[in-house]
């Protein structure tokens, strides 16, 4: 028999692990909620309609594919199946995928729904979404997003209310972040000033390496792309003066406009970061990235603002703002940085260890009670050794211990260990209760 | 433009839903807490040679498959293709699949990790399964089971208390469900003392369907099966009678002593049912299922003890017992009682309306503070008519609207509307943070 195992790149969370994502997720959680964001729940599953073409052709190659129940071949185009081209065969076999994000969905909802929402709606989704990347370190198959996003509002106000949200939740997890923003416009009115608009693709995904390759590596990759030296040479000091006065055009300044707003309300706690790009063409707007000051480990967060979210599905005049939280490297980031709080209730409080079978159900009894006041309370579930149960009471890490041998039995006392003084005392139960109720 | 849409048997759950589905699901996690059990999680994929042979034939059959990302068809085998045979070639071309259950997962994850585990591990998980079967009314391909399972005992404690977590949810949920307990070994006892162990399968199959074709339908079943009349009258007054004191052998009077334990400490809130077969092969001991007694809907929950979960996985030793929520029917259930409380939080609290640029900043400004102390507190994010914002605190379902006019914003008031009642007044602002935190 082999030992059994999961499929690369998938992971189970022991509980220990499943208490520190429920940790982060239920901070996250509340601010959403103090903030008026709505629960939404959409299915794991879509239809390959709807996925494809969304994510450039490197998504689509990404995209799990769910292969169609019963006889699938006979769905099958044919001819690709003779020619063995993989790619037209799972267009006939297949017709529905795993979800590859949270934002598409939301487009989806929206389009199909929209007689059924209230705009501005602002909806928050917290789920596993799922990628058929190369697994390596700090990126997996399936991994968990926390999304909040308000469609059918241009306001400042959305930009700063998830921006807000960013401040507040790491705060509460004790996380020293750089919240980085940069805006649409600003670079594409620089870009326009340099002439180097056709090229912009390019030279953001150039500028995308600044951490890893340095000033000067994006500057050779420039010269390689063929700009001229005087164009990259102001390029790259503009990205390096960092400065929001700089307003070669209307653009531009439309782009600082909203982000000196976005600072007048928010202060400090976010920051102009002209080098700036974010991937995602879908954005039109103001873009914001969070990173650890601690612990270089990537984007924990990303989002921005885009002019029209459902067009790809025939909707129109729905502008939108949304952030995303990655649970699974922020869980990553605290575990190196050993930020988990000692409140976090990672101990179970009470066993109830017991001798013979009276004991065991006088400790039912005893358990019973504990739990109809909401008591969080345990008994070791059938008669064995004090070694055996006190041995498990240790590797659980139960707060205390309470035996019940004869005398206790016969004075309805316990007889209370506190684990970790290593102390213990006679007391009765119905001060047991009174201590655990606390 | 095409309306998007989902794949048939998916659906989405708007706000008002998804609050429903998460109170039930906190009623049902907080009791698992008390009872002491331990959050798992497991990914959404499995392997296919996890999942197949799990769930016998149809079970396989209803497995939703994953292709292969790449060039899939270099997998397959070649003949199977040539031959159009669909299951062999989904063989080659699939290595994992989405989860059925969360009991395979659990078999898999005790296996795989038991070094890492303490027994009696008693875990919940709670999440998204999926089967491709023929969607219909109360019946989803993705659906959200709720299950809770003690591992590596074999105590009537555990019994107890996956009963006594079911009384209690559907207590505190306000639904009248009758809890039906049967043994396994009470019912192999009675088919032995008919010599009708043989059969065993096809009788249990035929009682299961008892409540839709009546006593005289699985009568004529059994005749059908060629079971002599004599045995056949015999069981079919047993199964009436539902008499926990009738033992005709060892193995009956075993499985009933187990039933009057549980009922000794139960009481009446659960109940011997004869007739109660439950299908899945890997139960042994106690089995249980949940209805509503107000409203007929097929079972809400279900579960029980199996001798060993892993005996597939390669372990061994390990019994234990199980239950599982079935939250969609829950749901079901709830919404055409209309059962849901009043208390539930479906409403968003406050909403600041505002003239102006300015009205719109002070609102900013009113709102971060509220939030500040966790009220949840909303402004609407742009300038616009006082009758647009209106309609929409109206639509949402405010409780109510604070209004900052030219006077207020002169004198820090607003003036308050309670929706429900169309009352209004005018308080100062640092009242109305004493209102709301109330």
């Amino acid at each position: 028999m082999i030992k059994p195992s999961l499929p690369k790149g998938f992971r189970d969370h022991l509980p220990l692990e499943a208490q520190k994502r429920q940790f982060v997720t239920s901070i996250i959680e509340s601010t959403f909620h103090t903030y008026g964001f709505q629960r939404l729940e959409t299915p794991l599953f879509e239809g390959l309609k709807t996925l494809t073409e969304k994510y450039g052709e490197e998504g689509d190659q990404l995209l799990f594919k769910v292969l169609r129940s019963g006889d699938f071949l006979q769905k099958a185009d044919q001819e690709a199946l003779v020619n063995g081209d993989s790619r037209a065969v799972a267009r006939g076999i297949c017709e529905s995928g795993l979800r590859y994000d949270l934002t598409v969905p939301l487009a989806r909802v929206v389009v199909q729904h929209q007689s059924e929402i209230q705009f501005p709606f602002k909806r928050y989704q917290i789920g596993p979404v799922f990628r058929a990347d190369r697994p390596q370190k700090g990126r997996y198959r399936q991994f968990t997003q926390c999304d909040a996003d308000i469609v059918g509002s241009g306001s400042w106000v959305g930009d700063a209310e998830v921006l807000k949200i960013y401040v507040e939740v790491f705060q509460a997890l004790g996380l020293k972040v750089r919240i980085r923003l940069n805006h649409r416009k600003i670079m594409q009115g620089m870009l326009r000033h340099l002439s180097l608009e056709e090229l912009s693709t390019d030279v953001l995904t150039a500028l995308d390496k600044l951490d890893k390759i340095g000033h000067d590596g994006v500057r050779k990759q420039l010269d390689s792309l063929g700009i001229p030296s005087q164009a990259a040479e102001e390029f790259m000091a503009w990205v390096g003066a960092n400065d929001l006065t700089i307003a070669h055009n209307d653009m531009m300044s439309e782009g600082q406009k909203r982000l000196k707003k976005l600072q007048s309300v928010l202060g400090e706690s976010v920051q102009f970061d002209a080098s700036l790009a974010r991937g995602l063409d879908y954005y039109t707007g103001m873009v914001v990235e969070v990173v650890s000051e601690e612990f270089e480990f990537g984007s924990i967060g990303g989002g921005g603002r885009y002019d029209d979210l459902t067009q790809v599905f025939g909707g129109r005049d729905l502008p939108g703002v949304g952030i995303s939280f990655g649970l699974d490297r922020i869980v990553d980031v605290m575990d190196h940085l050993a930020r988990w709080p000692v409140h976090m209730n990672t101990k179970p409080l009470i066993l109830f260890v017991h001798f013979d079978e009276k004991g065991l159900l006088k400790s039912w009894d005893y358990v019973q009670q504990l739990r109809s006041k909401g008591i969080n309370a345990e008994l070791y579930p059938e008669v064995a050794k004090a070694k055996k149960q006190l041995k498990y009471a240790d590797q659980r890490g139960f707060s205390y211990v309470a035996m019940l041998g004869d005398d206790e039995l016969a004075s309805n006392t316990v007889l209370l260990k506190t684990l970790d003084e290593g102390s213990q005392r006679s007391l009765p139960f119905a001060d047991l209760l009174t201590l655990l109720k606390g």
